[in-house]
């Protein structure tokens, strides 16, 4: 009778069994951002931290915080609740978040600024992030994956060189066009920077992991590959050195047509998609590529025929591939909660 | 004897035959905003006016500041001065230009404001246009083609339903999620608006026209093709339709690989390319298609090796094909004026 008992090894989660390449039908949903200022619940524990840094390096909060859309949604993947310039700040770098005006660094912008950082990141900054980590694995349902992230090199030294966020990181842009061998020394130190914050994301229990390159589409060719190409796939290789089935995500905003590149270059599992990316254009991607992605947001916040269109055009591109839902970048504040609702409804009947 | 007689019909302009299909080379070269505030000369007639649309429907002035860029450099081709939000304030939209805080319109939110814009576009109230177009026909070089423009469709929209700029439309983008009829009537009145003020800029004279889709990236696929490729194509289709020779470059910014449909679609001349597309990308679009652009304007700020660089680089990816030579964007007022001659210097060298 032993073909009747159920087997003790629990099914292995569909956003994991996507990442491998296998598909999956409906295919698995996230959110960037999900774990955020949409929902009510978020609002309510934020405001009770001085600072958004403060937020980021309290477990107790960012636990709740990266808990909240899991319980609410039941979405397939949670993302480790915190923030990109958690690294620049483990380098010893000034960064604080002004409410409502976003980010604020010392900016570095000479020699003697880039001196003034730590050589090597500062784990035990970090480590009430790794606590965070730690006290997921065991309070997600067992079910719902982990994914673990850094922001990438060119992302992150935008902020760090500019001091702040600008529209188009014309700052960091110039910079790395005027003193290329300074820029240099901030990106390597990134890439060194990153591995080590991803590994020990890894050790303490991340199941995946994404690399945010919001800011890739600001640059032209040979800065693209220079900034972001390069070490994001230096990056990957670091990390996967260590861990060689740690599956990995590149998310790089802007991309367009450089998304084959970067799909070559790299070792990632899965590219996340933006939203002016084409599905039906991603759709010719190497099929041992996951593709990720890549609703509006505003169509989400629109709801009704634009979200229904938005979804079904998604679904319909990516039928026949793995592929992973989401976002085609971060969910927006004044997203309606029915709405995501009915995201998650229309992703998961299976009607296309 | 008559062989050694020179030919009384002058050789067709560089920026002509380029855009005729010919490779020319060194290619022809202009500047997106080369006329504008980079140029101490700009800054001195334009402090002459109390507003910039003033200064728009002043034809003394829009033929200075045309002619401005090209007696200092020799562009190969002139660009009307103008703004692409006369054609709203030629709908009876007010528009106004706040100093350093860009345009601002009352926004076209409803159905009772789109019924209070005109049925057509006044061509009157744009009499000065047609008038500096006819002026600059007789001051410019004869070697030197004039350049008339409008915005696209969907660019020009964003900014009458936001009534301003704004980082990433989001505005027209949810009008035309929730209101997608409404939205369209809007599009529809600028196609036929667009099509009267082009056919009005080539009956006074200009040589070839661009049609400017400034915010065409931040649309998804859907929505690109409906609200940026359609209105496009219609738009060139109505003018060739009356001038079936006037050549036309379409500039779709952060349309990525989205570029081969827009090529396909319309029947342009020639596809502008913006900064962040790779040239070596783009010189796999259709050989029929002349490719213009794109250097980063950032590089020409930071001029030295960043600038030869750049140079270099799209000059070789553009070498076999008929390409002319731009900016992926408009030039910044930051520019160093000794940079652009560098530029021209480079461009205009046979040196690859």
């Amino acid at each position: 009778m032993t073909l009747d008992k159920p087997s003790k090894k629990p099914a292995r989660p569909k956003f994991l069994r996507a990442l491998s390449g296998e598909p999956v039908w409906p295919p698995p949903l996230w959110l960037m951002r999900q774990a955020g200022r949409y929902l009510p619940e978020y609002r309510e524990i934020r405001a009770k931290s001085a600072s958004f840094l403060d937020f980021c390096y309290d477990p107790k909060s960012t636990v709740e915080a990266t808990l909240q859309p899991i319980r609410r949604f039941g979405f397939d993947a949670a993302i480790l609740f915190s923030d990109i310039l958690v690294v620049p700040d483990a380098l010893g770098q000034k960064v604080s978040f002004e409410s409502g005006e976003g980010p604020r660094l010392d900016p570095v912008h000479d020699e003697a600024g880039i001196s003034k950082l730590r050589e090597s990141i500062d784990l035990d900054r970090l480590a009430p992030v790794f606590e965070t980590v730690s006290r997921l694995k065991q309070d997600l349902p067992r079910d719902t994956p982990l994914i673990g992230f850094c922001g990438a090199p060119w992302t992150v030294a935008s902020y760090m060189v500019a001091g702040r966020g600008t529209p188009d990181q014309a700052p960091a842009r110039l910079f790395a066009y005027r003193h290329p061998i300074l820029f240099r020394k901030i990106i390597d130190k990134l890439v060194t920077a990153s591995i080590d914050y991803l590994l020990a994301q890894v050790k303490a229990g991340v199941d995946a992991i994404q690399i945010f390159d919001t800011w890739a589409g600001v640059l032209p060719a040979g800065e693209f590959d220079r900034w972001c190409v390069s070490p994001i796939a230096a990056i990957v290789a670091g990390v996967k050195a260590v861990y060689p089935d740690i599956p990995v995500i590149v998310f790089a905003r802007g991309a367009g047509p450089r998304l084959i590149e970067l799909e070559d270059a790299t070792e990632a599992q899965a590219i996340g998609l933006d939203t002016s990316v084409d599905p039906e254009w991603a759709a010719t991607l190497p099929e041992t590529t996951v593709l990720q992605g890549n609703l509006d947001p505003l169509a989400l916040i629109a709801g009704g025929a634009a979200l229904e269109e938005g979804v079904t055009r998604i679904l319909a591109a990516f039928r026949h591939r793995p592929h992973i839902f989401n976002l085609g970048h971060g969910i927006l504040p004044e997203t309606p909660i029915a709405h995501v609702e009915r995201l998650v409804d229309l992703v998961r009947r299976d009607q296309i």
